[in-house]
């Protein structure tokens, strides 16, 4: 009998690997940072024992979810400006706020509330565009949850982050440097959208990428202004334009893709671009609706994603899930388009798969990181049960999440934060909160 | 000095009356069934005192939210069939299930379940179309909730319930009889919609609700199929076919909508129609968007409503909320459309309007009935606060409401049912289950 850390039981297993089936009455093994073995709990307790025994009787056990796209510490501009036109938030409330606040200290706090609010509904990995990422980076490490940060890239000057385009690559490159190899943090960078990146700077980008093998994220094709001054300045689309100047490969994860042409899809299939579908942004800033039933016929992959606090207004991937699979049934006309199944796969393993984490999390399976979510069932809006995905695509709330472990680390306990103090994030946000009320 | 029942106070008191500005640090006065006080706490803690004091700090207070349409006792469906087209759905699943297991003693049963789940998320009345509904009546009075009740007509006998159309109405008429002058039980009559019922039943339902004076409810130009149905049987567009034959009017409530003419939009206009906007329900099913923005701009009244919990997945009117406002948007491709205090008002007091208890519940208003919500809003994802309205439509959960109050009664305290056995209702809906899987 081998001593493993934990065994995690669940009335139902759903490891997303192989063809979806679920593992009743199933259980996994883990030891330090990963999963050494998944079945059923016969199978796994005759050959793993531990002293610690969680999950259990209506339960089910879940990889933790992924957000493929937010502004993490914009989380305290949530609900400061809504229902406007989307110029009118960004220019008039979202950019000044931003330049007025965004600052190391702004984004050491705020990511605080951000991440708590993520680990609570379930996410244990967020891919962020945002400055200030060797802030985020150290908050994200010591409290032990996974990121994929992307060190944004603008042709304008920045306050006192950046005088220049240089000194956003200046910025990043340091930031990828000092964080090589650590294991919660994956770096990248990201040239921030066609509109207010030139292509020398995307192409800068893609350089220092290949440079140091990390990601490349951007925002791409979220809304009609977009494309209609990509055409204006560059004579194409925007998906065209960046696959004309060579930026687009493999190593690119891009948010929103909402207007695209069915050449654009196949550009997106052909050169393995990953699509980070924000649908709820999407649909609160008036942008449209992404047309992910074809992107997914094309062979694109797609994750989820929140966009940040400010256009959502929350951080939680199973609104993500839900809206998503509901939406995209109504613009096809065809119920059967995105189902819960699907849902489930862009939150998790495809979600894991277009940052780059694919190997390492997104499924439960041994050798793979212990990145996992357990949920109570036994709630009255989750019975009857017939089917699992179901409950966890369209009826699911954050709440019902209990126990949240990342890399092999307990960091919400039965509800609770284990590595980040409740109370002190909160008001730290109120204080802010009355600082940019004024 | 006044001695009232309850004094409740709220940071955030919001009566959805006049401008909808919110109270900050109000409270309201509840003596019996009714809200006797409303201001901020200093006027009514002058005028009034209480043994009991409820809410407080972090607490936002609002009217309790009215789902104007569900079939609450499908609520044992959920999840039974998703992800299908919906003739296939209704045909092959929803109608086999309900002609094999709707009996009055699965109302009686099943309703307990989509009580306790409404009543946890905030929900306080909700209209409901079905039959057996002196059970579903029995059961809300013992529960405390609030109920506008419709009995089901449809042109086919159903099990031992009705042999043919007469039997509905003897039930109806029944029904109405039984439960007349009760409080917490609003009676009507519910023509299943004009693909089942023929004009003549409509017209015998029409009859009987100016009979006794009570209120019509039907599901109206809910899919294309519909439309396209009864062009081919009556020569008319639905709402143009009910009005050609008289059945429109006031006292109707209409559930979802969706495919109207501008001709059709000015008719429920001009007839003073209410509109039930199931906007989840409209999605997940693939009917399409309903034009609400067309809608309210032509003076129509719409509430909210989840629809059964077999095409949601819940009965969550926060949810609605969410999703109306923001689908709204992105159809419109106009971000100011549908903005967070339409939805509320659509939640409440719009709703409660289109049911014929605008002058009972809705708002908080001295004289009316105490239907109240207290949610606490020192939750990771409910803060900072910028603005309450955009905190209730766009990232409040059903977990963030505490304390839920109907007709001067606390039915929900602190999370807790007061008039139902919460572990009761939960192994009930798993037998029930057990025998549904077979």
């Amino acid at each position: 009998m081998k001593n493993v850390d934990y065994i995690i039981k669940a009335d139902h297993l759903i490891t997303m690997e192989g063809d979806l089936s679920v593992i009743n009455d199933g259980a996994v093994a883990v030891k330090g940072d990963s999963i050494v073995s998944v079945g059923t709990f016969d199978n796994v307790s005759a050959e793993f024992s531990s002293d610690k025994i969680l999950g259990g009787k209506d339960k089910a056990v879940f990889p933790g979810l992924i957000n493929t796209h937010t502004h993490a510490a914009m989380v305290y501009f949530r609900g400061l400006a809504d229902d406007l036109p989307l110029m009118e938030w960004l220019e008039k409330h979202i950019w000044p706020a931003e330049f007025k606040w965004l600052t190391a200290e702004f984004v050491d706090d705020a990511i605080e509330l951000a991440c708590l609010e993520m680990l609570k509904a379930g996410v244990t990995t967020y891919a962020d565009m945002y400055l200030y990422q060797g802030v985020a980076a150290k908050k994200l490490d010591k409290i032990g949850m996974r990121g994929v940060l992307f060190s944004g890239v603008i042709d304008f000057p920045w306050r006192d982050y950046a005088q220049s385009a240089d000194d956003y690559f200046i910025k990043g490159e340091e930031f990828i440097n000092n964080w090589k190899g650590k294991e919660l943090i994956t770096t990248g960078i990201a040239p921030h959208a066609t509109f207010t990146c030139n292509p020398d700077n995307y192409m800068r980008a893609k350089e220092l990428a290949d440079k140091y093998d990390v990601l490349l994220h951007t925002h791409l094709a979220e809304t009609q202004f977009e494309v209609h001054q990509c055409k204006e300045n560059y004579g194409k689309t925007p998906v065209e334009h960046l696959d004309s100047i060579g930026f687009l490969s493999e190593r690119v994860s891009a948010a929103h893709c909402v207007w695209l042409t069915d050449k654009e899809i196949d550009i997106l299939a052909d050169k393995k671009v990953g699509v980070s579908h924000c649908v709820e942004s999407n649909l609160k800033l008036a942008s449209g609706f992404a047309p992910v039933p074809k992107l997914l016929k094309a062979g694109v992959k797609i994750g989820l994603g929140t966009d940040g606090a400010a256009s959502n207004n929350d951080l939680s991937i199973l609104g993500e899930m839900s809206t998503a699979s509901k939406l995209h049934k109504a613009v096809a006309q065809d119920a059967t388009v995105v189902d819960s199944r699907t849902a489930l796969l862009m939150a998790t393993q495809n979600g894991a798969d277009i940052i780059g984490l694919g190997e390492k999390v997104g499924s439960i399976k041994v050798g793979k990181k212990a990145d996992l979510v357990i949920a109570d069932l036994n709630k009255p809006h989750l019975i009857p049960i017939y089917d699992i995905y179901s409950h966890i695509a369209y009826s699911m709330h954050p709440s019902d999440i209990e126990t949240v472990m990342v890399n092999g680390k307990i960091l919400i306990d039965n509800g609770k934060p284990t590595t980040l103090d409740n109370d002190n994030v909160l008001s730290n946000a109120k204080s802010w909160q009355k600082k940019i009320i004024g």
